[in-house]
């Protein structure tokens, strides 16, 4: 599949549309997800305009794996979460639905998990677990 | 949480278990997951005593990652799938059964999956179906 630079995540990461932001460095950006399936889900989102897994370059490998291990801790840190799901759609036929590679990583017991991408969250609650995400990661 | 090297993933990499193998190099080993929750579910894991992702030295990043987007590819040559869920587990809070890292690659929906852990497939068809992508991966 062709990336689309229109998709909304291109746009958050160009600054074209605010995110609630927790983590960035070189290669990735962490923020929340605004439809979690539990408190505190976050995402991780390479800097290149990869749609599926398949298109990562093989050196985003490493740096983006240090960003999900930082987002992990700080999610255990803050919102005492032992278990961490992670979760990345590959294609609109698994269940993708913005086209820019994102890992969700969801504080929680995969069996409790709501549904992906159905309904948006309280919003003021997911920016103040943001900050909060955010204030350990720096 | 320490690692226990008697899991049953442990034991398939000393090869004191047997399994349904479908690529294996010098950092990772894939196999068939003989609880699918859909046709074609395998697994990828590294050569590392990590239980959870947090555990995963950086180094593992780069060939890790190449031998999901391996067994990602063959998945979708053979089984025709356009779309694969990539699930990981961090710790049993978040429903983690074997405390061996591992990458769920299921080629199908995320709506349409099976309960995690649930049910033994269909044993035959799983080994002929990991024969095919073996193939593939030669």
């Amino acid at each position: 599949m062709s990336y689309n630079p229109d998709n909304v995540f291109a746009k958050i990461l160009r600054g074209d549309l605010p995110c609630f932001k927790i983590y960035e460095d070189d290669h990735s950006l962490a923020f929340m997800d605004i439809m979690p399936q539990a408190s505190g889900h976050a995402l991780v989102i390479p800097k290149y305009a990869a749609v599926t897994l398949a298109d990562l370059p093989l050196a985003y490998a490493q740096p983006v794996l240090a960003a999900v291990q930082k987002v992990m801790a700080a999610q255990q840190q803050v919102l005492a979460a032992k278990g961490v799901v992670l979760m990345q759609l590959n294609g609109t036929e698994a269940g993708q639905t913005v086209p820019h590679l994102h890992f969700h990583l969801i504080p929680a017991h995969l069996s409790t998990l709501k549904a992906h991408g159905a309904e948006q969250g309280d919003m003021a609650q997911i920016k103040a677990i943001g900050e909060q995400l955010a204030a350990v990661l720096q």
